[in-house]
């Protein structure tokens, strides 16, 4: 069977506020070009079971793309399912390049993380191997901004907005009382300290906030903490801490790991079960309520740290539509194996390029927090690190409020 | 010692997002009026310290005022402090009426909920007795919006904004994987369901959310909540549910203290102490993962729900604002031992007017959510309260973005 031209977009892994931007972004390009656009049902999991839709079907009407794009999560549906390695096993892969000859497909686009751009390299090499001309173009979202070859992923900004926003916000809510106190507001990012970092937005040069942020870049113990914490209290009533959810201590250990082993295997849900843990906010204003005997707090953002497209960041979804659209047009140059990449060119103004990575170069690495973007003391971070993030959050979206809450596009 | 004319205001009681512009409503009025205003720093707690300021000198400038009425959180801060009941110490009184006396003041203007409105109560009581011709006039602000008297609490429909508008994203972020889930969002509200109730404002005529909302009014059970949520997941793959933190059993223990039961007090910090608990979103994510074995998740709203102000509800503010200076005018009018609460005129258009409560009649009184305003089998509410809610998140407050961040008025 011949293969035909149209495009094919899915979207994989955790969503984001900005990852329907770039489907909006992939099939406005499409679109101009006179490429029709089908959309995966739940990324490559749901087009091995034959799900897809046709996406002018429905953003037939100018406002459909408009209220898509500023929608969060992932629209298509999602997935996180990882091909395997094609000489243990290339049925999927065989498969997969049935389906796009019977699609049609004359490229395929991925928008989503490490993951993602793991299928988009392992298809463009199967690609290569089979002699097939579909190009294979990953485009990038992740909110815990760790892929390489790109400056920054869309969805950061947007996750950093909202983080930056709400820290600023949780710091006067917890100035109110004439008392000592220390809140702990957890950030995500398992490995790697970009999100918590970008709490450092929230403060202006009068007026830093938070006080510390801790990432999982640089380890500390709960001694060193609390030694630091104690000085920072005499000085001030309130204490604000940024802390990443995956912030461990110099042995390797996760902070959230101790309460397990406080409780000595007895902290068990209702059922007996020993319930999932995280907790690392928790766990640190337990500690330090214990030892120091202020007030404490614990503020999980939450899964609302990658959803709240309320307060989406115009730059990130500006950048996510045109990443999108640098997609569609890679392929249509007849550019495979890439990923639709970022360079900053220049920061003051800010001015970002689309250029294309080399995806083999990017998938299944990752990105940590340079180290002198990092205090010496390792509990905040430098003005680099904010000079890097300020120009990301910038501009604010005009949601279409409808009976006084934003208006998404309908569910598929 | 002479009475002045002078106004002096104080904040009480929990932060909220519209409790400053109430504070802005005060100081615009008065202003207006000639009077000097003073503010209490931490309420009256301060204020029996001789912690004031003046007003004036920190909201010089025209947009000192505007930042103010957009900041989060009690700006002159705050207190939990409960006048003693006179007959058994009438000390604070004596000392309190001294600082009135010495600092030159007209009217007190208390801006609060319940506790805050038993001050007042109390005080009006008191100056009556010693023939003051101080006014004391309540100036109602509660997320919680459980205060009798008055329609609704400024402050309420704010949270309310930020529960629909994050519900909204949480569902769509909840829904992207093609399996079982349910969603627990946690949100404030011992006793009263206000709160929780506001989340059905995310749902739209075509497909309301959430799917299930627990209030305290209505207790359930661990098996019929398990019952409810099997049918749902036998419809759909994602289920969403609302539930107040007070959500309670019928025999009237709290669902989250469970979590302590189950532990058999083993549930222990670092340090050997039994950790403080809330968590009835994490309690029921574990019970329904138990017994029903889908995946399920817990998102607590915490403080971002009363501090949210970047999604600060317009109508909201202006009521807040307007309210703030109509305790001003009541204290002008001579009025004392009353509350300027809300009556709302009409619903379509929505309509309210300032009013005068008797505080007398409001103090240390609550309201609870009607229960016809409650679905039939306490999993929901009815379209009596959607209606009576909707118009309180209604428009959208212009922030002032600095930095990619709203700005906030400068800390005292």
């Amino acid at each position: 069977m011949a293969h035909g031209n149209k495009v094919l977009v899915g979207q994989s892994g955790g969503p984001t506020a900005a990852i329907n931007a770039s489907l909006a972004g992939v099939f406005s390009t499409a679109s101009s070009l006179g490429l029709d656009v089908i959309g995966m049902r739940y990324g490559i999991q749901g087009l091995l079971d034959g799900r897809t839709v046709r996406l002018s079907h429905y953003l037939s009407r100018p406002l459909d793309a408009k209220f898509l794009r500023m929608t969060p999560a992932s629209w298509l549906g999602s997935c996180r399912y990882k091909l395997p390695d094609v000489e243990q096993d290339d049925a999927p892969y065989r498969q997969l390049m049935d389906i796009f000859c019977e699609l049609g497909v004359g490229s395929v686009l991925y928008i989503g993380g490490n993951d993602s751009m793991d299928t988009i390299h392992k298809l463009s090499l199967y690609g290569d191997a089979v002699g097939s001309p579909i190009r294979f173009v990953g485009v990038p979202k992740t909110i815990d901004n760790d892929l390489v070859g790109t400056d920054h992923t869309p969805g950061f900004g947007s996750a950093a907005k909202f983080i930056a926003t709400t820290m600023a916000e949780v710091a006067r809510d917890s100035d109110v009382y004439d008392l000592k106190s220390v809140t702990f507001v957890e950030i995500m990012g398992r490995d790697a300290g970009w999100l918590a970092g970008s709490a450092c937005l929230a403060g202006t040069s009068e007026s830093p906030c938070p006080d510390l942020v801790l990432l999982p870049e640089a380890p500390v113990t709960e001694d060193q903490l609390i030694e630091r914490l104690s000085t920072l209290l005499g000085e001030k009533n309130t204490v604000v801490v940024a802390v990443s959810e995956g912030l461990r201590r110099p042995d390797g250990t996760l902070m959230c790991e101790q309460w397990e082993r406080a409780a000595d295997g007895s902290r068990l849900d209702a059922f007996g079960h020993v319930a999932s843990l995280s907790g690392t906010s928790r766990y640190l204003a337990s500690v330090v309520r214990s030892e120091l005997g202020c007030k404490t707090r614990a503020v999980e953002l939450s899964t609302l740290q990658r959803c709240a497209s309320h307060i989406a960041s115009a730059t990130d979804l500006d950048e996510a539509f045109r990443q999108g659209g640098a997609g569609v047009l890679a392929a249509s140059d007849g550019r495979t194996g890439v990923m639709c990449a970022l360079e900053r060119m220049t920061n003051h103004p800010y001015v970002v390029e689309s250029v294309l990575a080399d995806v083999h170069e990017v998938a299944n690495k990752a990105r940590p927090v340079p180290r002198d973007w990092i205090a010496e003391d390792g509990m905040g971070v430098t003005s680099r690190f904010e000079d890097y993030a300020r120009p990301l959050i910038g501009g604010e979206v005009s949601q279409v409020y409808i009976d006084g809450i934003p208006r998404h596009i309908e569910s598929l």
